[in-house]
């Protein structure tokens, strides 16, 4: 017997015919033996209806009343899963975030969990009931009712499985486990049978959006196993998500290809190669709340150097006001360049840690498709790259033939 | 500058337009200098979207967690409104019954608030806050979300004006106050600016739906004083509650005419007039969760009588079969009699106590307009008749002018 959470997405809730299939596959766990917490989402399309109603009230909604107004949905999934398996002869319970405690600090939209108290979910669990989970949400201290941000739901599954100490934390999503790459671009991408929770964070920051980033630090700092699974095939084991890289049964150099559409590329030539530079180009972009992604700088020539960095496509503009405006003067640089028609490529293993010349074998590769590269950059277990949008596709079939990754 | 409650039905905050309609009334009273909490209902068509979609997962929904499902429709409408409000520029903050600590027995949709923590409340309106409540639901001592049942926001309302000590408790609603009876039969029917606790009760319990009758008890026995009024009218006072018979600025005999359609007449005849019959009658109808309205029994004749009383119409056959299968024989029974076809009509006012003749006055009306009388009952502030029900519009016009309920 196993205490399991199962965490299950807006599309495996999608309606009423979809919450049943999902409280059926609860009831096969709980009859072989195993304590089931389910955690749900919204019904897919009640989160955008709702904040919509809130857009009709207010421009820009206040995020305290907006959490109130997008808390119910899942509650309302969570209700109408309890039934169905009430229904079905399981003994059931639903929760919001808030009766069961789950204590997050006061960033409405998109709240942190701080503590999980689990005597209520411990009792149930040990009456036989089946818990269900209203996902995404929480109480700060103050008792003001918080949401974790878009896809949190995974967050909250995730941090009950820690503090619940639980078996396995499943995730039901409408894939069947994490892909060598997407396969819309690489028809034979492959499905990984695992992955390392670097490796996914990986995966997940570079847009495989199939877990949230934040949920997968969670469950590496508390070391709670993860599966990726589909909840449209009741068969198929999906990708299991390892904290420890001897436990992962294949270990190629290569796990796979991630990449991201969304973001573009902002260059600052010919600045002064001097101490607080990039702190003077970034420090008004931080202030305007933009999000950056990479930032590259190359040792300069001559006491002046190349500034580049990525930020959200739909930032571009905002961010080269900024720059032209306030920045480019102060720190007497000769151009602002802004380019949105790029793309992001990165080639993500564990396995690169010990192995050479995976870096220039990438860079022969796309040379021989006679695809230039923009900007490179690093970590040990990922090389990314900077490329035109519209080469993205011919580089990510072309890799991933490269490194046989369509090979088990 | 005054403490008010105003509670805000389905109609009135039906969709983002008519909650703006609200907010901006609101907003109205707090820049005049008073202390607003306004407890607000689902949009209109949300709760009975939200039971369809409970009843899809299971027949006779488990009511705990069908209260988890329908709670929700109010926490929507409390945080839309406070976002128009803050939109407006007024400093506004939504809660859940549970949030503010509305507590509430366990009866799972028919809930009855035990009582409720005014800290949250008193503090926010002291900083200048509107607090806007979802009302229709509470929490009950072991933390479990429930529900007051249908019309249970004017409960919410009330009680909050109670415990808070409100200067006034505004019921907004679809009609701009209560009549001497319903304007659809008499078209003369007349607004009355004011009726005693008392009269409401009997005019609220007998068919006049302005209020729920909980509300109204709730408001009698903490002596709040309410006021009714339309929603879609910004002029016009509505009509007040009093609870001081006194207070009450006109005092004429009968304030109004209450009816109801939906009694159907029951008639157990020639009954052995022995202690216990009464008892043998009733006890297996409500042994059945029928609700019985009005009870009759004349003085017996030579050692019978016959005994009437009034059930709902959809309760007519259950009524018939369980009198002829498990009471007829056993109390030695001759006949048992059931009618659909009927109708209650009551006079209703304080001003009874004090006045002789409106009883024969009533029944004389009647006769001239060669009505038949079923059968009569009284307290101290109403008549009853049962008549047929085609004759109920012609009995309420006649005695609405014959009583001149439309001069003030």
């Amino acid at each position: 017997m196993a205490l399991i959470i199962q965490k299950f997405g807006g599309t495996s809730v999608a309606n009423p015919e979809r919450i049943n299939d999902v409280a059926e596959r609860i009831a096969r766990y709980h009859k072989s033996g195993h304590q089931i917490i389910a955690v749900v989402s919204a019904m897919s399309g009640e989160t955008n209806k709702l904040i919509g109603l809130a857009d009709e009230m207010m421009q820009n909604p206040d995020p305290r009343e907006l959490d109130m107004v997008i808390s119910t949905g899942e509650q309302i999934t969570a209700g109408l899963t309890a039934l169905s398996l009430i229904d079905k002869g399981i003994q059931a319970k639903s929760y919001t975030g808030h009766q069961l405690g789950i204590t997050t600090d006061s960033s409405f939209g998109k709240a942190r969990i701080m503590d999980i108290d689990t005597k209520i979910l411990k009792k149930d669990l040990k009456q036989g009931f089946v818990v269900v989970v209203a996902g995404f949400q929480g109480l700060d201290k103050v008792g003001n009712i918080t949401t974790l941000g878009r896809g949190g739901s995974d967050t909250t599954a995730v941090a009950i499985a820690a503090a619940i100490k639980a078996d396995e934390c499943q995730i039901y999503t409408d894939v069947d486990g994490i892909y060598t790459t997407d396969p819309r671009v690489v028809p034979e991408a492959r499905k990984l049978n695992s992955i390392t929770f670097e490796e996914m964070l990986e995966m997940a920051s570079l847009g495989s959006k199939v877990l949230q980033t934040r949920s997968v630090e969670c469950a590496g700092k508390f070391k709670v196993p993860i599966r990726v699974l589909s909840s449209f095939d009741i068969k198929g084991d999906g990708t299991v998500i390892t904290f420890e890289e001897d436990k992962k049964m294949e270990n190629p150099i290569i796990s796979g290809i991630a990449f991201n559409r969304d973001e573009a590329e902002v260059s600052v030539r010919g600045v002064p190669d001097t101490p607080g530079v990039a702190y003077q180009i970034l420090g008004p972009i931080a202030d305007a709340n933009i999000d950056v992604d990479m930032i590259i700088q190359n040792v300069g020539e001559s006491g002046a150097t190349d500034f580049t960095f990525t930020v959200h496509k739909r930032d571009l503009k905002e961010t080269m006001d900024i720059l032209n405006e306030k920045v480019k003067a102060k720190i007497n640089a000769r151009e602002i360049m802004g380019d949105s028609k790029v793309a992001k490529l990165s080639l993500v293993g564990v396995g690169m840690r010990t192995h050479a010349g995976i870096a220039s074998k990438m860079f022969k590769v796309l040379s021989d498709e006679k695809i230039n590269i923009n900007t490179i950059s690093t970590s040990e277990i990922k090389i990314s790259v900077i490329l035109e949008e519209a080469n993205l596709d011919n580089a990510v079939k072309a890799l991933h033939k490269a490194f046989e990754l369509e090979k088990g």
